[in-house]
């Protein structure tokens, strides 16, 4: 993929999350960026930080995007410390296929850590009443 | 480490580099950020985006602080897609020690990827000459 012949497709899953068209567990919005679960977490409140409009990753972002992304990213970071008694977060964002990217719309991930825990492996899907679970002690930790 | 009693220590060794009291491979600054060579590069053009003011992770920045880290990272990732001919970049930022954090001033790693090559181990410390060679591709690229 060069850079030239990156373009949005408005058919990526997280275009059709935000449209309401699939499924998402949802733990955080405001006007600019929605906030739901990763389905395959690598650690327990793996979470998604994603612009309301459209741009494929970093390579196209407006400053606008990427500092209300940012924003989401921080407050959703002391969140899941709170939520996970958590002493880490780490962040990743990836653009491109080759970067790491699997759907086209600009996310960050969000991975709560904690001391001596490995990631887990990626591309295994969670269990979906306990991701539920996480989303709902997120939202708390949102609200207080 | 919790929330509260985390500070920003004036002589950690990104601080040392802001005010050139330890030598750095700089390929960018502006008035808010400066980006380096890291010295032990998972890729070839792996590099640190950080911003000029202190802030020990992404807990702590401002929005000033992160808007400008944003915008020198988008920049320097077109850099070094430019100039490595990468098809992907991925971008990590730890925060704290559990969240993979080894200095304490706000960083953005900068890795330029590439089809089927994978990321190198952490911890290995780089061949100086070929990473000063790099961020002199960075800088030109930077220039274009």
């Amino acid at each position: 993929m060069s850079e030239a012949s990156a373009s949005y497709d408005p058919d990526n899953i997280f275009a059709k999350i935000l449209r309401g068209e699939i499924p998402s567990t949802r733990v955080y919005e405001d006007d600019a960026t929605l906030v739901f679960m990763d389905i395959m977490p690598r650690a327990d409140g793996h979470c998604l930080v994603i612009p309301k409009t459209p741009c494929r990753n970093i390579l196209d972002a407006s400053p606008a995007q990427l500092a209300a992304v940012m924003e989401t990213v921080q407050k959703v970071s002391h969140a899941v410390m709170r939520a996970f008694g958590a002493t880490g977060v780490t962040i990743q964002q990836f653009n491109e296929a080759d970067g790491g990217q699997e759907v086209f719309h600009l996310h960050f991930h969000i991975l709560p850590r904690h001391s001596d825990v490995r990631l887990r492996p990626p591309g295994n899907m969670g269990d979906m009443e306990q991701i539920a679970g996480h989303a709902e002690r997120i939202r708390a930790a949102l609200s207080i």
